[in-house]
């Protein structure tokens, strides 16, 4: 069920190349992007290393679903951004999880997609950390 | 409940700037995207003019992700990517819908995101009404 290679199933310092751990929800995890050019931007992955929503039950899908659906909600609560872009890529990594990208009106790629890293704006430590302390509490009210 | 400038409530001239309409599923449309950089590209879209799985129920949502799900694994059968990628946008439209992008190794696009319309490859009306009868037989027996 885990791949070593997998940041999302190791955690440590495969995660820590591109997220921070936030918390467990139902069925997944949930992890703040450190590449903030869209405030908020999270990921939600899925608790087991498969490849797509094709490859887990219907049930083990709702559950899925019903994470990303209240950490979007979370999102929303504290950003309080003009749009939420959702993606599931991962053409060489095979471990189900969802960009959760909040665009702003007239903001960065407003209008489009998004790119899977800009690379252009991260944050420190300390703003990290209000940002996921506010998220956790946005969870709680959901 | 509709949009008179949407594509997606409204069909006809609107839709067909940029797709063609396969046929119902259970909550949504199945619609073949014209641009097929991505052999096989398609999108799922809700019946109703909703901005994001946010302003559904629960259980719409899960008819939804069924939908999208059956719609992914037709697609996995009649072309066989070695992934498929599922994107939601729509910053500047508000109805919910999936964008579900095949993708290649080595093909267009591998290994990253995907452009909203990359503009490079259009079929003809054949090709078009081919792929379409492919997917359909593939969708009743999926």
């Amino acid at each position: 069920m885990k791949d070593t290679n997998c940041g999302y199933c190791m955690r440590g310092e495969l995660l820590e190349k591109f997220g921070i751990f936030i918390c467990d929800l139902n069925v997944s995890s949930l992890i703040l992007f450190k590449e903030q050019s869209k405030i908020g931007r999270c990921i939600v992955a899925y608790k087991d290393h498969v490849s797509e929503i094709v490859n887990i039950s219907d049930e083990e899908r709702n559950a899925f679903f019903a994470d990303v659906n209240k950490a979007a909600k979370a999102i929303h609560k504290v950003f309080h951004p003009d749009k939420l872009n959702y993606g599931m890529y991962g053409d060489t990594g095979c471990h189900l999880h969802v960009h959760l990208c909040p665009k702003y009106a007239g903001g960065d790629e407003w209008g489009g997609t998004f790119t899977m890293n800009p690379a252009k704006t991260y944050l420190t430590d300390a703003e990290y950390a209000e940002m996921i302390e506010k998220i956790k509490a946005a969870l709680a009210e959901v």
